[in-house]
C-alpha cells in the first residue's frame, strides 16, 4: 500500500477502505509516513469528505492507536459525558455526581482550558488538596465504590490524535466535520466508556458558530458512536451567552456546588439536567426524561449528588468541606464591579469575548504552557434579555492580578450590545440527535 | 503574513497576491515554511486553482529563486525551444542548426531523459567529446559566434521548482495545469531568453494524454509568457506514436543528422520545421510561415544548417566529422530485426512502451541516477496505418546487453495494436496558440 495512492484515491473522491485508513494512521504515528504527506492527504480530506464509515474506521484507527482504557472491572454500564467547550460550561461538576447519585457509573477523563474556553482539570484543581493525576487503578476504585471520578487524560491515550491535530492546526484543516468528529470520538472511545452523552455548544462562543454545522457534526458523532458500538446521544445546546453565571475556576466550582445545594434555577441547572437525565436513559436507569428529571430533582433537593461530590473529591485528596463552605476555595483580593454605560436591553452578548475577558484576568490560558489563577473570574449580574440602566452592575470581577484589568474590562464591556428592543428569547436546548 | 491564512484563503478559493505568493516561494526556498505547510497549499491549489495572474507571480517567484541568466551580451533576440516530453523526439538537434543558420539566436538549457522519455542532453553526449558543461562564458561566446549552444542547466537555475517539484512528486499535486506551466515557464524565464516557442506534446507517449488538457496548458504557458514579458507561442503536436524513427541517443543524432541532410520527409522534419519557422517568426526574422518554410528548406538544401551543427559540436569540444560521417558515432555490437507475428494495419502504438522497450535496452533510465548506453536503440521500420504482414520488420533493435532484450522485445511488440481496418491518419499538428 502506498500513500501516494491514498492521497490521489482521495483527492478524486474515492472511498478509503479500512485497511487504507489504518495503514495512514499507523504509518503516521510511526514516522514511516511524513507530516507533509498526511498534510497532503488531509487537505485532500477538507475538500472531499469522509462518509460515516471512513470517519468511524479513522476514529477506530485513532483510538486504538494507543492505550485504550479498560473499565471492566467498575460493574455496570459506564457513560461518559463530553462538551465541544464554552464558556461558563460547568456541567460536568454538576452532571456527574448528580448521575453517580441515580446509580449511573462516571468514569471521566476530561481536559484543561485554552484560550476563551475553561476545562474540568483546570476547575478541579482549585479545589484545595484536589488530584487529577491518581493513576488508573485508584480511578476504577474509586468509580467503582462512589460511581464517579474525574481525572486527566493518560499520556498515552490517542496519541495519533495529538499529533494529527497538531499538524490540522497548522495546515488550515481543522475545520472540516469528519475530522473534528474522529478527534473527539477517538478519546471517549479510547476513555472505555459503554456510553456517551455529547454536549454540542453552538453559537458565538463556541467552536461552531452556526446551528446546521453543530447539527451535523452531532449527527456524525452520534453516527461514529453507533457503528462503534457506544451507545452515544448528542445534544446541540446554546453559546450565545456564558451558560452560567461564573467564568473562572473557582468560581465555577462554587456554582456548581450552589447548583447541587438548590439555589439557582438556571440554565447551567437546566442543561446539566438535560445531559444527566440522557446519561441515565443510555445507562438504562431511566426510561423518560421527566423519569429522569424527577429522579435528579431527587437527587438534588435529598443532598444525595452533593454528597456524591463531596465523595469524590475526598477520594481525590481534596478537602469535602468545599461542598458546605465555599469561602474554603480560593478567594481573589478583589472584587471590582463592572457598570454599564448606558440603558437598555441586553441584545447580544459576545460569548468569546466573555471567556478571553476572564482569561485576561488570570483564569486561563492563551498559550498552553501559561498558568492560570484558580481565584479570578468574573461572575455576570444581567444575562441576555435583561434591562439594565446606566450605572447597573453588569458583572463581579474577581482579581488578584491588576495589570491587564483595565484592558480586560474593555473587553467585557465591548462583549455586551445593549439595545432599545427587548430581544428574542434565545433557545437552549435546540435538539437531540439519538441513534 | 501567516502562511496558514494563505492556506486558509486558497482553500476558500481566494486570490492570492504578488506579495503571498512571493512570501510562499522565498519562505519554502529558505526553510521557513516547513513542507508540511507547503503540501497543504498545494492541494488546496490543486482544488482550487490560480488564475492567470497567481500563476504568473508563481512562475516569476520562482524564476527568481536562484540565478537568472543573462544573455544581454548576446546580440540580437535570444530564442528558446521547449518541449514537454516525449518519445523519439529530436527536434531540438535539428532545430536549433536550423534557425541559428536563418540568424536566430539560440542559447538554450536542455534536460535529461528520464522513464520512457529522452533528454536532449543525453542524446548530444553521444556525439564523441561533446560536452554539455562548458560554463556560462564559453556558452555565450558560442551563442554570439554561431548563433546556438546548447549546455545542461545550471545547479543553481530555479532551487523552488526542484524544491517544489519534489514535494508535489509525493504528494499527488503534479497533475494541475498551473503548477506544469510555472515549472515549465520558470525554468525558460530563468534562462534568459526574450522568446519561447513550446512544443506541448499530446497523446499516449506524453504527459498530457488528452488535447483538451494539452491545449489548457499551452494556454497557460502562452499567458504566462506574455504576462512576464516573453514572446511565447505553444504548439500542440502529436505523441500518439513516435515522433521520428529512432528512439535512443546516438540514433536520434543520426537521425537528425540526416533531416539536416535532406534524407527524410517524415513527421520529424515536419514538427522541427513548424517549430522553427515560430521561431524565427517571433525572432522577428520571418513575418509569415510561409516564408520561414521557404528559409528553413533553403538552410537545409544548402548545407547551412548541417554545417551550423558542425560547427556547435566543435567549440563544445565533440568531433564535427560526425555530421558527415554517421558511422563516428557510438555503434552497438548486435542489429536485431523485431518481427511481426500477424498482418493487418497498424491501428495504434503504445508509444510509452516503445518508449520503455528502448529504456529496458539501455537507452534510458528507470531512476535518476541508472547511466545510459548511448549507441542502443530502436529503429522504427513501420508506422501508425502502414500495412504489415506476418514476419515483416517492425523494426531493429540495436543491442550491446543482451539481459533485458526478450523483455524489451515483448513490451514492444505488445504496444501495436495491428487491426484489419485501416485506421485514419493521426493529426501531427493540433494547434497553435499565439498571444
Amino acid at each position: 500500500m502506498l500513500i501516494t495512492d491514498l492521497i490521489e484515491r482521495k483527492k478524486q473522491g474515492e472511498h478509503l477502505s479500512s485497511e487504507e485508513i489504518n495503514f495512514f494512521i499507523k504509518g503516521y504515528v510511526d514516522g514511516a509516513i511524513p507530516d507533509y504527506q498526511a498534510a497532503a492527504l488531509l487537505m485532500a480530506i477538507w475538500f472531499k469528505g469522509m462518509d460515516y464509515h471512513e470517519t468511524t474506521d479513522l476514529t477506530l484507527a485513532m483510538a486504538h492507536s494507543g492505550d485504550v482504557i479498560d473499565l471492566s472491572e467498575i460493574p455496570g454500564l459506564k457513560v461518559d459525558k463530553h462538551s465541544t467547550g464554552g464558556v461558563s460550561d460547568g456541567t460536568t461538576l454538576i452532571v456527574a455526581p448528580l448521575v453517580a447519585a441515580c446509580g449511573g457509573k462516571v468514569a471521566k477523563m476530561s481536559g484543561r482550558g485554552l484560550g476563551h474556553t475553561g476545562g474540568t482539570l483546570d476547575k478541579l484543581e482549585s479545589i484545595p488538596g484536589f488530584s487529577v493525576n491518581i493513576g488508573m487503578k485508584k480511578f476504577i476504585e474509586i468509580v467503582s465504590e462512589t460511581g464517579l471520578s474525574l481525572i486527566g487524560q493518560d499520556k498515552e491515550l490517542v496519541p495519533a490524535d495529538k499529533k494529527l491535530y497538531a499538524l490540522r492546526d497548522v495546515t488550515g484543516t481543522v475545520d472540516n466535520i469528519s475530522l473534528i468528529a474522529s478527534s473527539v470520538m477517538s478519546k471517549k472511545i479510547a476513555s472505555g466508556s459503554n456510553a456517551i452523552v455529547l454536549d454540542i455548544k453552538t453559537g458565538n462562543g463556541a467552536f461552531m458558530k452556526k446551528i446546521g454545522d453543530s447539527v451535523k457534526l452531532a449527527e456524525v458523532m452520534v453516527e461514529i458512536g453507533k457503528l462503534a458500538g457506544r451507545k452515544t446521544v448528542g445534544i446541540v445546546t446554546d453559546m450565545n451567552q456564558p451558560l452560567g453565571f461564573s467564568v473562572g475556576n473557582a468560581l465555577e466550582v462554587r456554582e456548581a456546588i450552589e447548583v447541587l445545594q438548590g439555589k439557582h434555577e438556571s440554565h447551567l441547572k437546566k442543561v446539566a439536567f438535560t445531559l444527566a437525565a440522557r446519561m441515565l436513559m443510555i445507562s438504562d436507569i431511566c426510561a423518560t426524561e421527566s423519569e429522569a428529571f424527577e429522579k435528579l430533582e431527587d437527587a438534588l433537593v435529598s443532598g444525595k449528588a452533593l454528597f456524591k461530590l463531596a465523595k469524590m473529591i475526598e477520594m481525590q485528596n481534596g478537602n469535602p468541606d468545599v461542598v458546605s463552605d465555599i469561602s474554603l476555595l480560593p478567594q481573589a483580593a478583589k472584587k471590582i464591579g463592572v457598570k454599564s454605560d448606558k440603558k437598555g436591553y441586553i441584545a447580544g452578548i459576545e460569548t468569546k469575548n466573555v471567556g478571553i475577558a476572564a482569561m485576561m484576568l488570570g483564569a486561563g490560558r492563551e498559550k498552553k504552557d501559561d498558568t492560570i489563577d484558580p481565584a479570578v473570574g468574573i461572575w455576570l449580574a444581567k444575562r441576555h434579555g435583561d434591562y439594565v440602566n446606566a450605572g447597573d452592575e453588569l458583572a463581579l470581577f474577581y482579581v488578584n492580578e491588576t495589570k491587564n484589568l483595565e484592558d480586560a474590562i474593555s473587553v467585557f464591556k465591548s462583549a455586551y450590545k445593549i439595545g432599545d428592543k427587548e430581544p428574542d428569547e434565545l433557545p437552549l436546548i435546540y435538539t437531540v440527535i439519538e441513534e
